[in-house]
């Protein structure tokens, strides 16, 4: 594991307002190593509408088996996530860990075992023993108290060289509505501790199906727009709670995705995912530099994004990145393999706005040293015109760094 | 570019027989570099069958759109073969280049330009001045003689560490044939420098059409099976040419792929292309290990070929191997991501025959220090089997390193 900060951590943790109808409280429970907090418990009110998106994987963890059966329930009371061990190609002794958290969780807190939400992030293929969440939750549940985000956030870090955290505050007709979040992870990047797990939180009083359609639209464009290296862990977890607290304040129920009011609620809501998902590509692994990939003129939106992915994973470009050449030739390739429509002599390759291919040929205006100079930046934009149609899509990703193969290439630690 | 010979590299070239009909040429023309041979010339008696396949890249270079357009004819007289410029993404100038090309080498021959083969290999989006083939083509026509692979091997490389060769003698009937391969590159990884290139050439007396079937069957579990980044290049070309010369032997021509002394000649024609990819293999930019996946127990074979490229394709597993790591979470993290039908609760996994998941957990005799000791083996092969059908599968790659990072990352040399 990575010591050093992230180069490109921001400057530090944000000032993130109380959710009414939501507390927090973290643990040391020596889920892996002793002495850090590996823990996370969160409350919730009754009747807190709760969402889900997960991992694509067909091998899928343990916790995620278990979130993803009590979706369709739409209601949440606690939400118990451990860092260390992710409870992952664990068979029977994994489900059987999820239960016996569930029903500790549900015995502290008095509601049913479905009532509990849970998400484990850390090694693959060690059993987890669920005694230890037995051993410190009645002192989570007492302990638990509005706020505390930061603590959260940290409590969930494997990996992640920053906590990492996001706020809202948006008007609701008359009235307003937090929205917090945190996340760790670094994307489809999942080493042994890796893994990516988000979780957000409101007080706006939003039905489960309509939370469900916020959360399927904002995911497209923030979480799903973001890669390190293509590798989909077996635990992705975002989670939306909405407690509805704010009613208390006179604000009507949302029961409708036309409802006039969701617009500003999920500007706000979008600009949290956004935020958390960048986040996470600024802690990818030996990350140096962040890199946001932009493809226009594509057939369509899915080519553009596929495309966009295309280059964002390939090795090459992000070496080149990583050293700092506009490499273009490597995004030709990237594009070419993608399979997606593209016509080589309409290409044309920016990068940080200076245009270095144009209409399948270099730049005829091409200044090494000007690009050389913009290739230096720690955030850089590629931006690939395709020419064709008008699809266009924006990918984050990062560089890649021999620091990216010496945290993964070293042993299990 | 790297200096040092590939760990893995084969002790010496193979001894090559010459092949009747095929004459070779090297010269340096100083495509880009001063003082190393850049040009093959092989020159081909008349009748002689050839067949192609090419990259999959919708962004292909000027010599593989040449090549594609003639493949129809069958037949060639002459193959130009450059390194140090891809002569890719080089628009109408590109394009004219390789006219220019293919007149030169006609008027040296006297033949038609569509008699002419052209691959070129090295940086792309540089102009090639095509003008310095004609300086050096009458020479090299001159000069052309049986024999002479291993120079052939060494005027095609790029970042390759060391030339590429292989050779086989076949039953043809009551005669023989020989198979001579010529191979550069480093699989899909292509840098500035880099692409794939393969050039088999044989006496035997085969028609067009059955040379594209021995082909298109023979590329699909060699050439095809390896990756080294999953970055495909934009000019990867095979070419192979019949000349038909064993005719004089007596050996009649083979019009049919039902013709029975084909099996012999298969067997040997996919040999050669199978060492030529496994040694592309072992020259991965910084490969230190050569890694074999075997997937098993699949739906069907083109599952687990799809399931062994996301293995073979995961930096995550990649690096773990470089690390001397038997990281199997990661391997069913590769699993669950290739979207093929698995089951998490079925999948095993061995590390060089030793099996340290079982049923989708740990295996219960799993033994870290035996499994640590198979892990530093320059070759490595990792079985999964899923539990799930009979589809079978293997692909070769090698691990990512620092070096691949440092090779792919420094500036443009």
């Amino acid at each position: 594991m990575s010591a050093a900060i992230s180069p490109l951590a921001p400057a530090a943790f944000p000032a993130m307002p109380p959710v009414p109808g939501v507390r927090l409280a973290t643990a040391a429970a020596g889920i892996r190593y002793a002495g850090r907090t590996d823990v996370l418990l969160a409350l919730f009110d009754r009747g807190t509408a709760v969402a889900g998106v997960f991992t694509r994987s067909k091998c899928p963890s343990a916790p995620v088996d278990w979130c993803r059966t009590r979706m369709r329930r739409g209601t949440a009371r606690a939400l118990v996530v451990n860092s260390g061990n992710a409870n992952a190609f664990t068979g029977k002794s994994g489900k059987a860990a999820t239960e016996l958290t569930a029903e500790f969780a549900a015995s502290a807190v008095d509601c049913e075992p479905n009532d509990v939400l849970l998400a484990s992030t850390g090694v693959i293929g060690e059993p987890l023993d669920a005694r230890k969440f037995g051993d410190v939750i009645d002192r989570l549940v007492d302990q638990a108290a509005p706020g505390g985000w930061d603590k959260a956030a940290q409590a969930i870090m494997t990996t992640d060289t920053f906590p990492k955290g996001a706020a809202a505050v948006v008007r609701l007709g008359a009235s307003a509505a937090t929205i917090c979040g945190i996340a760790k992870g670094a994307g489809m990047i999942a080493p042994d501790m890796g893994t990516m797990l988000s979780f957000v939180f409101t007080d706006a009083p939003i039905a489960p199906a309509v939370l469900r359609g916020l959360l399927r639209r904002g995911v497209e464009d923030t979480f799903n727009a973001v890669t390190i290296d293509g590798d989909t862990s077996t635990s992705d977890t975002l989670l939306v709670f909405a407690t509805g607290a704010a009613a208390a304040r006179g604000v009507a129920k949302i029961t409708s995705m036309t409802d006039q009011r969701l617009a500003a609620f999920r500007k706000g809501f979008d600009a949290v995912l956004g935020n958390l998902a960048e986040q996470v590509a600024r802690d990818g692994e030996g990350a140096r530099k962040l890199v946001e990939i932009i493809v226009e003129g594509a057939r369509s939106k899915r080519s553009a994004r596929r495309i966009a992915l295309s280059i964002a994973n390939s090795p090459l470009v992000k070496t080149a990145i990583a050293g700092e050449d506009a490499n273009w030739g490597r995004v030709v390739m990237a594009v070419g393999k993608a399979g997606e429509p593209a016509d080589r002599d309409r290409l044309s390759i920016w990068f940080n706005g200076i245009r270095v291919a144009h209409k399948g040929e270099r730049d005829p205006d091409y200044d090494e040293s000007a690009v050389s100079a913009a290739m230096k930046k720690s955030e850089i934009t590629l931006k690939v015109a395709l020419g064709l149609g008008k699809g266009r899509d924006r990918v984050l990703t990062c560089d890649l760094t021999k620091e990216y193969v010496a945290i993964n290439g070293d042993y299990r630690s």
